[in-house]
Formats: C-alpha cells, structure tokens, sequence
C-alpha cells in the first residue's frame, strides 16, 4: 500500500462507490457494506455515513470512535453483497469471506488488503449520531495500492442492483 | 413528470450521481452543481447534504428552508460543468444555460425539466449547518420524467473528471 495525499481522498468518495467499513473491538474485527457517505471537507478529509444503530459496527464504531473505509473495485462485487447479507454478531466475515485484514498506522481497524483504497478514520463530529446514526469521520491516513490500476467501482441502486463504472470523461472546469 | 413514491428516493442518490440543486429566493431562482450528498432515511427520505458558504445557494437555503434536488442525465455534462463555474451572483443561470424552471407542488424552488429526476425538498435539520455547512432535507414530493428511460448518470472524480455510468449488474442480494 502507497501513502496518499490526503487531499486527493475526495477525489475517490466523492464518486459515490460502494464501499466496506471496518470497525475492531476487543480484538475483533469486523467489516460492514455501505453506500450512505458522502465528503464534508476537502482538507484535513472529512467524511459524513450513516451506520444504522441495528448494525453491529454502530456499537463498535461508537465506542472506539475508529474505522477504516475501504473500497473494494468491480470485481469483489459478489463479496461486497455477501459482507452485507449477513452481521458481525453470528459472522467472522474476514475469515468468511476470504478478505485479508491489514494492520493500519493510526487506527485498530484493519485495513483490506484486497481493496485499491484504505483510508484511516476517526470521528471527529458524534453530534448527529444518536438522532440520525451520523457520523462524521476525519480521514487521517490514507493509502491506495499501486498495483490497481484505474479501478471501476459499484454503485448500489438497490436491492442487489449495481451499476459498474463506464468511460471517464474529462471537461474543462474550474471545479475542484 | 411522474409522481416516484418516496420509498424509492433512495434508488436514485444511493449511487452518488452529480445533481443539481435548485433554490429561489424572493422571486429569483438558481441552480448549483453539487456531489457532497448521501442519504440518511429510507421513509421519510431524509438526504443530507453539504453546499458550501461561499456558494450563492447557500444563503438561499438557509433562508427559505427549501430546495430542489434535481437529477441530470450524462447528455447533460457540459451544462453541469457550466453550472458549476458560475455563480448565481453574477448570472441568471436558467436563462444563461437554457435550463428550463418547472414549478414545483410544495416548494418555491423550480424543478428543471430537462433532468430525468427531481425532488422537492424542505430542510428537516440545521443543528450542523453553521459547523460544516451540512443540511438535512426530507424530500417532500418526488418526480420522474418517463420519457427519459434508463438514463445513465455522472460522478465527479475531480477537476472535470467525470464517469459514467457503465454496465448494470443484479446479485442475490437481501439488502435494501
């Protein structure tokens, strides 16, 4: 895993991909599917989700106000709708499923090692959670693996419907 | 435009597409490009959002409590890109990019006709406007164009960068 600039971390969630929570609690590490996040700031990275307080990782990722974002490109679809049909509570989905867990830098959360980006979280806002399950998260060390390269994400419709990334298209814009 | 019940609201921001966001204040109506959003409730759908406070739009939403999340279809990116290099302090940006207002049923701001999807929206939660400048909408009334079928979405990677939408897959799958 290559160190990112944190000020490119937008440019891989602002997209909207599916993506894979992972949360360590006494020693145990766990790993979620989600869709709900979105950026917050560019720099230091923030990044809102909502985690459901019927997920397993709400309780751990509120109790140790730590996680790791990863996301998994096209071809671990099929493992990111198994991650998200079954819970942490009955399941140790790492070893399940057949994902590598990482040692991360600055959080207990694992890294996945199958996945073309890692970033590093911590809250750094709680206020929304206990009246929307919102989390606002600070991205504070973030990693990509070289040996993908220019990797199609998913995008959940619903229900098991996905849409894979097309063709990229660049357009002369100020936007950053 | 077609009544979308609000159940499935979530089918069509849950993927991260870039969407425009419409506002009207004291008879004057603008439109912003925008991809800082994510749901946060299924039903009532609730969406929040982040719209900077050097955007023009935001005083507007701050104000009226009112928005219009519209969706435009891939055909349309040179126009979100223009939309989004220009503010509504110096340009009537309807007029300017032939984009067409559409009243809406239970806000001020307009619809855009050219977009295969809107939603009404009122600001549900303010508690972190002055801290991120986020928002949390509850979309009150939602519309699909039928005449636009399948329409293929955009994702913002940065800098004029943007991805279509690609291939659709469907896996088995007990998520919403």
């Amino acid at each position: 895993m290559k160190n990112l600039p944190l000020a490119k971390v937008y440019q891989f969630l602002e997209p909207g991909p599916v993506v894979w929570l992972t949360t360590a609690r006494k020693g145990r590490a766990n790993v979620m599917t989600m869709s709900w996040h979105m950026m917050v700031e560019f720099e230091p990275p923030l990044v809102a989700c909502v985690v459901s307080n019927a997920d397993h990782s709400f309780a751990a990722l509120r109790a140790t106000k730590q996680c790791v974002i990863a996301i998994p490109a096209a071809h671990l679809a099929q493992k990111v709708v198994d991650v998200g049909n079954c819970s942490g509570r009955d399941v140790a989905k790492f070893e399940k499923f057949g994902l590598t867990p990482l040692k991360a830098a600055r959080v207990a959360a694992p890294l996945v090692a199958e996945c073309f980006a890692n970033f590093e979280c911590k809250v750094f806002d709680g206020r929304l959670v206990n009246k929307h399950n919102l989390f606002i998260l600070e991205v504070v060390q973030a990693w990509t693996d070289p040996g993908q390269r220019h990797p199609k994400t998913i995008h959940h419709h619903g229900y098991g419907k996905f849409v894979v990334d097309g063709e990229a298209i660049r357009l002369k814009s100020r936007m950053r």
